[in-house]
């Protein structure tokens, strides 16, 4: 099988290195190229001797990397990277992964709200589908650029989707009237591989902090995307945390129902609704996830609690840097290249 | 000056220690006995080494310690333990500060429903005292029989006081009618110093989990407590988490509040109501707390943070070891003794 | 093809969690059975959430698991359970591998002074073979039983074999009559899946320590199996240590030269010796190991570094329950069944 | 009593917030002004909010600052700071305490090799003494300037000191000719507190390396004290590696020793040397130290333990930001004007 030709651009921060690390072992990926403007002549293994003996590649400037011969180009970039080559990319044919912000918020004029930048490819914003699978599956397949969920916002968006399509679907399940509280916890490489006081690790470890409480750059992308499952527009309280811990992301979710809402089988409604998603896992009744059971891995586990008649507990866990970012993306990968959606993502998370 | 002979109940935990390492920097107070069963005989040293030097007890058998010769007896046991003592010390003019739950649930068939234990001596009960400076100085004063406040509820209360007072005195500030939401973290040392599983470092340090979420022990006290405050029952939904650090609490709580309570100006009634307040500091607006700014210290630092005009976020920090349980009841002892508040408790938190 | 059919014995620590999330991976292994008797009747993926959806596995009590009808056997038991049973199992053509270390110290009487029991099955003792492919691989091919190399162990000898290897070829490398320093510092899951203070999440991170000072049960393997390559007796000083880490073990070790050995090249040397070992990776000279270069794989990494002219400083990092015990069985399993070494055990290390 | 008036230059790295906490808890001490060229005007309380409510100062800039009026000054600085600023304080009668090494190496080469500056007070420096209270006492308390020793070579040298000391009184003790080797592994905040990619929490933590291991400043300020201990030249391998914790330093000595030096009974000698010594804790035979069990004190604890006839092992450890800096640059003051040693020092490590 002729494998399909990738590049990374920007791979020297942590939705890079992940990307070399789960690509490095998808069976159907070849790595052409991947660049870094900083290391540039660098070898991958050098920087990353995780990588040492698996990986013969040298990070590549920009400029000069063949990403117009790649079949897909991935984007582990700050936001405002991706816009700027997508347009010349897709006119040649390569498919466009963005990993950061440029391509998940349908109005500008919140992007440039949030992201302190104008947007400079609106028309292939307009094209651009938003990576999710479980939920566009059908729409990813044929696009050409793809604005993938963000860490947060995937934790958040797959834990209340079964529910929120119900309330489209019957109308009047969740209180719409009360805003949602998503109570987030994320890992540290969440705000990736950037010199920082604020993240050394004397700083940070043995700490935990809220942060972002005025307002997290997250926040319109979820409710861009509740409101869509939901069918009207949905109000949201996003509390992010630090968590002293590399991996993982824990989001805590409270919703209030209505009182047709209570009479619900929420259990069975998710597990009904993920049954054939071959990353989401809903635990069974009574249990209850924990970060380090998605270590490493691409899925999502999801438990439900009803605590009050009215007021339904949402507990969901990720890996931030593969369900939420760099596996989600190669899953993305997989479904636009038509190869089954678990190809090269079957790792185990590592417990202990 | 005449020393307060002290002696502590059950020292080989963690609340245990943690007397020690107060009391012992204490200038008006003397350990005479501490006692623990299984460890009887040993040197404290030998087991604390961390108190190498400046302690010269050894461990006795609670039967044959000299209870009867202190001043005032700490619990740091098991629930159950101080209520079986009770008696025998107050009748002998000993006063009791119980770090367990045996004095803190005034009704007695909650104790047994969360306890799993009749409760041992309902006349006491009666007569003792809900050991929290902040709202009940006053009665703590004149006590013979203190059963302090928990670990999580400390965080919670006195999160949420001035905002519950206010609502008893001019009514109608919160919205009663939907549940007040404390998404509340924990380090692991909340657990106690006992040997299980799953508070092993290979299964505890480097994950994030919720915990108890079916209903904590805490629960009950809480809310006795907050409605206590609020003049009326209050509803709160509590979902414990474990922190993968040795101390500290965070609790993000949410409340929705009335159309009244939109208009009042949060931060200057926490300000006024905690001015003159040793150990709560009520954060500059815009600062948020981090739990390695009360490590190891008696502080609570809280910051208010309103999300939609109708949800005020609280968050709020404490040192579960320290303000959330030993350094609470030096803070106890000092009061019931007549000493400054601060006597022995001014130990500046650990950072970095 | 047909796979290999595999039982696993004690399947409820971390070595047995650790044969599961790498033989799950495995294209050429079917796990038939695992046993555990205090989690008989269990579903795996209850007790090991991060397995759900990829084992279908109930632990089964010993006596009644289908033992016999295995291929291979893997014990990741305490000491003295695989030679309770290796006579029957062999006997049945049932091959053995020990992840224990019955069937690592070729002397009964040292078997029986460090782990407290008389060795029960000197006979296949005699026959088993030493688990190390690196350097019993020709021997281990046919053996019914593999005493599979412990982790301490792994490290030290695979950071001193070629340097012995040498020393006992062309003669006096080694300044023998100085002691061997092994400085070995190791992640707490090396201690175990066992409920005990010590190993508390509270007691044990946010620190550090040796332990084990007095003598470890490693010394005796370590110390046959560098006197075998060296071919006469060495000694060894083997200090362990205790990281505030899951996985990881970091050795240390300090070696006085002679001055023949002063001479050698010894990059060079390893660099050689190691050429077409898989997972054995001497870095580029300059370059140090960390233990997450090894998170979560079957590698080992090692540097060299002449300090003082006659003293060489080897560094060496694994992962304890990878190549220190459960992957590196999994390679002693592939050779045992003539399957390329490296099969199911590509996973890179997870970085960051 | 008049308080002594302090001042402290660069306040907003690590050892500085340490001298805050330490000395804002000091009886007889004031401070006056503290300096940060960067964070001039900026409330300290507000950059370390763990002083809420406890130090009422703004930094300032160090040519504004009034540190001429101070009693002495404690520079907190990167290296070359204190020796611009020596010469003029002391001639207004201000004495310097350099927490950085402008005063720790006699050697103006050495300084100028390690340093890469030219030393520019060589005068001072030869009327400087070297900052460790039980070595130089008697000299420190006539002293305007105080070189203090460094992290490392505390924990080394006070390992050695008595060991060191009988070598030279009575000879032939330790095998001269054989390297001394300090195994020797720090938290991490002893890199200070700057922006650095891998001092990152993401980097640091779950991780154990070797770093400096071509050469390490402090190893020329070890090899020149514990030559002057022993009376002759003495050869050190020190190797630093680098621990996922904070704080804490856990120095592993290896010494060989003579057939004299096989005779002597080491525990006796080091409780008999250390036995005035308040901040010197010789551990109980067979007793090991822990870095928890002086977290956030001024202690160091020692244990000795005899390998191999010829091999003594010396365990040692301190808190890297106390007895390893701030905290004995704070007993350096008390020396210098005439209180006890212990005076503010009294805190007592944080366990667990």
């Amino acid at each position: 099988m002729k494998k399909i030709k990738v590049g990374i651009v920007g791979g020297s921060g942590y939705t890079g290195i992940e990307l070399l690390r789960l690509l490095t072992q998808h069976p159907s990926a070849e790595i052409v190229t991947i660049t870094s403007r900083g290391e540039a002549g660098t070898r991958v293994e050098d920087m990353y001797p995780s990588l040492r003996g698996r990986v013969d590649l040298v990070f590549q400037d920009p400029k000069e990397a063949p990403l117009k011969e790649c079949d897909v180009v991935f984007f582990a970039t700050p936001h405002g990277v991706a816009m700027s080559m997508a347009e010349e990319l897709t006119q040649n044919g390569v498919k466009v992964i963005d990993l950061a912000a440029d391509f998940r918020l349908k109005d500008t004029e919140e992007f440039k709200k949030w992201y302190k930048m104008e947007h400079t490819c609106p028309d292939i914003l307009k094209k651009a589908v938003y990576g999710q699978p479980e939920t566009m599956r059908d729409k990813m397949k044929d696009a050409m650029v793809l604005g993938m969920a963000g860490c947060y916002p995937t934790s958040i968006q797959l834990g209340l989707l079964p529910l929120l399509e119900l309330h489209k679907k019957v109308g009047n399940i969740v209180d719409i009237k009360q805003t949602i509280i998503a109570d987030s916890k994320s890992g540290i490489s969440g705000a990736g591989r950037k010199a920082a006081v604020n993240l050394l690790c004397a700083e940070a470890t043995d700490n935990f902090k809220a942060y972002g409480v005025g307002g997290h750059r997250h926040s319109p992308e979820i409710v861009q995307q509740l409101s869509e499952f939901a069918g009207e527009k949905v109000s949201l309280t996003f509390i992010p945390h630090l968590l002293p811990t590399i991996r993982g992301i824990f989001s805590t979710i409270y919703v209030q129902l209505t009182e047709k809402g209570m009479e619900q089988d929420f259990q069975k409604l998710y597990e009904q609704r993920y049954a054939n998603e071959p990353f989401v896992d809903v635990m069974s009744k009574g249990a209850l996830p924990e970060t380090r059971m998605v270590r490493g891995s691409n899925y999502v586990r999801i438990a439900l609690y009803r605590k009050e008649p009215n007021l339904l507990v949402i507990l969901v866990v990720e890996d931030n840097l593969v369900k939420g970012s760099s596996g989600q993306a190669v899953q993305a990968m997989n479904i636009l290249f038509g190869l089954p959606e678990t190809t090269g993502l079957e790792q185990i998370a590592l417990a202990p």
